[in-house]
């Protein structure tokens, strides 16, 4: 299918789109941009920032991106298929993000940082540099990754996330800190010592109140972590079917 | 009087244009769209995106309507005389609101909710799909209202904030949490569970710190609480007399 | 140099340009704005809307300045040579700011304030109106400044921030509280009571520590804060030759 370029677009001829490409009104995207087959980029966007600061002079994203309105991304990042953004994100250097990734409204993506697959971000997240998040991990409103141990200072530790683990609003995790596979970190959570495989961490600071497997859902009353036992709208078949064998119903 | 339409601007002959409505550059307005007389909308903005989760196809607007610029609207959402909001809000579907609203800069409202009249929300505020929200609430800086008691989930369950309740900068509300009438959140409050009307709740976790009225007005030294004793500013005449009458002077 | 306006930005005859001032796609410059000579301001900005709150119809941006995407300033508000902001930012009327201000992406800054020299600010940082900040202050993301000691109300009482403090991420500081010089306040505090010279504050509430010094840097093992004795990037020569002589190395 033909491309539809809004005519008020500005579209680098150095930018290669693909097949079935979508991009609205006052949108200016910039040389060494590359989006995938069927993807919609919304208006007032900015792609492919140029930076001295970037490994790379290309961004790249795969098939089936959906990025919305007035959102930046610099050069240097690499997304797989399926990214989708709400509005005003901003995306700096160096960014490397797995299939399905979701980048809420005013997420604010400081570069050098990597996102395995699947990974949701709700609104208003804050990434540091050089954070590592693994696979099908939540993050929820206004969480906050940092990485300066004693800011300002030239030190940079980022923050570890493993699979399936889920950062509830609000909270903070400290430099260097990681989040085991499957853990909980409450609403408002200052989490400052690392977070063991399937534990919960709440308060201020943070401590651990137990395993993930005592909370109950609300509605069924059967476990309800790990949440991959209830939860597993919008993930791909063949993922459903393996979180299915796992906790068969 | 003529509207004034900049040039830049898009707007779709499906949208409906009240007498003497302003649009700044670079707005797009889409089909379905009702904006109120004597209304301005500011630059850059995005109104009527379309969506398949919403009820209508519809985004209605009364008059006296003011929109900053960078902001979006969804449609299937209706508000009454008087929207004011700061820059960049992002308003999802079917968000329903009385007079005299007020959206700060950055707020992200996620659908699906309900605001009363003359409710005052300051700088990046979060409504969580399903909140109610009474008349003359105010809701101030960085506040969260959630929904999901177990992150992630298919559950979503509201919070409630009843009339002349007050929020004060960074708390979260708990999914289903109801602030009772003329209740006061303080700064960087967790609420966990429900405030009872006219007292005070402050920490994390939020606790019951006794009656508003209490709390003493810095200047003139009488109590401060309910608030529409002494801060009138802004809203109608009828309103300011009946207060004048239930608190004289 | 001549300068490089994009043929899509709209800019008021009554606006002053240095030279070799650029000025990117869909961007709009009111009358009453003066910009120095060897400037940029990026894509989808707004600068100088006008404003009766004002205290006057002119926005001055000194040389050196950097305003990236989407950001709005309001006319009433002067800054020293050297500006740098991140997206998105927006500047109410009234402020006035110091050489080498940074705004990070995301700031929201009410008006009527004041900053020295190269203060910094990293994404998502609201400043209250009346918020008096010193020189060479570090305020980090998600901070905010407050103002009012019982809202809603008339009464407006600002922060003050003294020379070299350094705020961490997520805290609010209550209205008219004092940060010593020097002082550092840990992420996640809420600062009810002044924090003296040299002090650490963390907490929800704030409670004071110890004295900075305390704190040892990571990698050298040396004392850490002041923080200039260690951190010096992006500040002039002769700052830097200064801090060398107080803390030599």
């Amino acid at each position: 299918m033909p491309n539809n370029i809004h005519v008020s677009a500005i579209v680098s001829p150095n930018a290669v789109l693909g097949a079935n490409v979508e991009v609205g009104p006052f949108t200016v995207i910039h040389d060494g941009v590359k989006i995938g087959d069927d993807s919609v980029v919304g208006s007032h966007c900015e792609l492919g920032c140029p930076s001295r600061l970037a490994g790379s002079d290309t961004l790249v994203f795969g098939s089936n991106t959906l990025i919305r309105s007035h959102s930046v991304f610099y050069v240097g990042s690499k997304f797989g298929d399926g990214l989708v953004t709400g509005h005003r994100v901003t995306v700096r250097e160096d960014t490397v993000g797995g299939e399905g990734l979701q980048i809420g409204t005013l997420c604010d993506i400081q570069g050098h940082c990597e996102f395995g697959e699947y990974v949701k971000m709700q609104s208003n997240v804050f990434i540091g540099k050089k954070s590592k998040i693994g696979d099908y991990v939540w993050i929820f409103p206004y969480v906050v990754l940092t990485n300066d141990p004693h800011p300002p200072s030239e030190v940079l530790i980022g923050c570890v996330v493993e699979d399936y683990a889920a950062i509830a609003t609000k909270s903070v995790v400290l430099p260097g800190v990681r989040i085991g596979k499957g853990a909980l970190v409450g609403a408002m959570t200052l989490v400052k010592e690392d977070v063991p495989q399937d534990t919960i961490c709440v308060g201020v600071p943070g401590s651990n109140v137990g395993p993930t497997d005592r909370i109950r859902h609300s509605v069924t009353k059967e476990k309800c972590y790990p949440w991959r036992r209830h939860f597993r709208r919008g993930y791909p078949n063949e993922i459903v079917e393996e979180w299915e064998k796992e906790f068969p119903s």
